[in-house]
């Protein structure tokens, strides 16, 4: 669990509700730390009140990326963006805006209450299509088509890992020590009229840390490729009660099962389910749905926070 | 305070917050009850929540009242009007918001992400110049233009009372029973050729009830008249120091001193604060300010309650 000082990459579930907040359930919406930089997922009304809760700050949200436009999932931009401004984010300090194809559109409608902020705000849509090039502090993002009753996306985070550096083989090809950064970096040299690439002196691959989030949506299989072996896979779950499938169907989520089966074949490290509807006031009472498939099954709780590190 | 039998109109603070949401804080926000109708006042991020929390139900908002278009006033509306769908609020069920003129294109905006409903939305907006004529079963509304740094409106509700119906003189002019509650209702009566006007029977002028709501405003001459001699006004208090008050006057709010001030000037019986500054914690911690001016002022607190009867 993460402690006051930030890991590589934290993340804090902000709320786990879906459709409509409650008393002590804040809607769906997920905070990433990594390298100084706060990274919202979704914004549902109220998010704001959630991070001052938090207490790991709003001044340097620097991007939100949304889902998909459900009020329960971007209802809170506006507010959001006048109280980050409030917390003196400044001119030049841009804050970019990811989500699906339409999203500046939908962006401008929301601030008609919030016209003037004291940052800029960049719109980044996806169309469904093209592949994403998107990377936020060495932070790889990749997206992929949820199934829900409007255009949903799917999110993948990846932080890459270089290879560790063999000081011992640097030293054995006698390249000086002002160039073993560069070649730490991954990056080639020339000294003496000779080339080294970096896989002269790093080691074998390691794994970098990978991390998902998906709501709302049925599960797909095109998910189990997707988010396969992430570390952290953060999934909606709308429904504890396995009869309540069709209704899982009939609204485009997923049951406590269906997601556990998801993890599974996705090969995830940890799973955590939000996005539970305001009819399931106590997850726990269907655990046993989840980790009868998924053992031990993370069902999502206001604040609750993890820290993924590189495993030595 | 309100108890659990609606009284002929109910009063609760949803909300006592300015600017921001703060943990423990909802948005400023008034909920009114009467003869089965729920009105609200305001409807900034999180209003529902705070309704919820109140108990007094969501299906029955039948009005909303909106005093201007800033974030902290308006941002919960498409989140609120969705769980009041959700509620079971129906086709036959229209639901009438109020506000400053450019009302119809916020709504509109906004309901970006609340665009089907299963009920239909009428918008109704004032121009700040002509007479208001507006009454929500038999209570009076009347508006004001309030002095922020955008268009704002105040409101004074009214209950009418009709003088008290007299029998012994409706017996002496031989007036048949059948006949009685016509004239109880104020309405002329035509028997035996002759006809009776109410005053016949009635007794002298009785006091109705009345309520004004100020939010966001400068303290304004034009007030005093317009709240006259109200059973209960609650008008924003930004700030409760008095060396605030050059911050008051450039941010077009209020010091407690200047709201207790309009408090006395307007005759109001009851006095409550709201919209405090998030640089506020402690209301209380300024009380003097108010109470030197205005004796016993309500601190405004979440879910605070009050119910208005006539005088017997």
């Amino acid at each position: 669990m993460c402690g006051k000082e930030p890991g590589l990459i934290d993340i804090a579930l902000l709320g786990t509700g879906g459709t409509l907040p409650l008393p002590g359930r804040f809607l769906s919406s997920v905070l990433l730390r990594h390298g100084g930089n706060l990274i919202l997922l979704d914004c549902g009304e109220g998010t704001q009140v959630s991070l001052r809760k938090l207490g790991w700050g709003l001044k340097d949200i620097g991007h939100i990326l949304i889902t998909h436009f459900h009020a329960d999932h971007i209802a809170g931009l506006p507010g959001l963006l006048l109280t980050v401004g409030n917390s003196g984010r400044t001119a030049e300090e841009p804050l970019t805006i990811f989500g699906p194809r339409g999203l500046q559109r939908v962006v401008d409608c929301l601030r008609v209450i919030a016209p003037v902020l004291p940052f800029p705000i960049h719109c980044i849509e996806w169309d469904g299509c093209s592949t994403v090039d998107w990377q936020i502090n060495g932070l790889r993002i990749s997206t992929c088509k949820a199934e829900h009753d409007m255009f949903t996306m799917a999110y993948r985070f990846d932080l890459p890992r270089l290879p560790e550096f063999q000081p011992q083989r640097a030293k054995e090809l006698g390249i000086p020590v002002t160039f073993w950064k560069t070649l730490q970096k991954g990056e080639a040299i020339t000294f003496d009229g000779k080339t080294i690439t970096p896989d002269a002196v790093l080691g074998p691959p390691r794994p970098g840390l990978s991390f998902g989030f998906v709501t709302d949506s049925r599960p797909r299989r095109t998910f189990h490729s997707f988010f396969q072996n992430v570390d952290l896979l953060i999934t909606e779950a709308t429904y504890g009660d396995n009869a309540d499938q069709q209704k899982a169907i009939d609204n485009k989520h997923m049951t406590f099962a269906e997601a556990a089966d998801m993890g599974i074949k996705a090969s995830a490290r940890r799973l955590w389910f939000t996005h539970f509807s305001p009819a399931l006031p106590n997850p726990d009472y269907f655990r046993r749905n989840a980790e009868s498939i998924f053992p031990e099954v993370v069902l999502g709780q206001e604040h609750m926070a993890i820290t993924l590190n590189f495993r030595s």
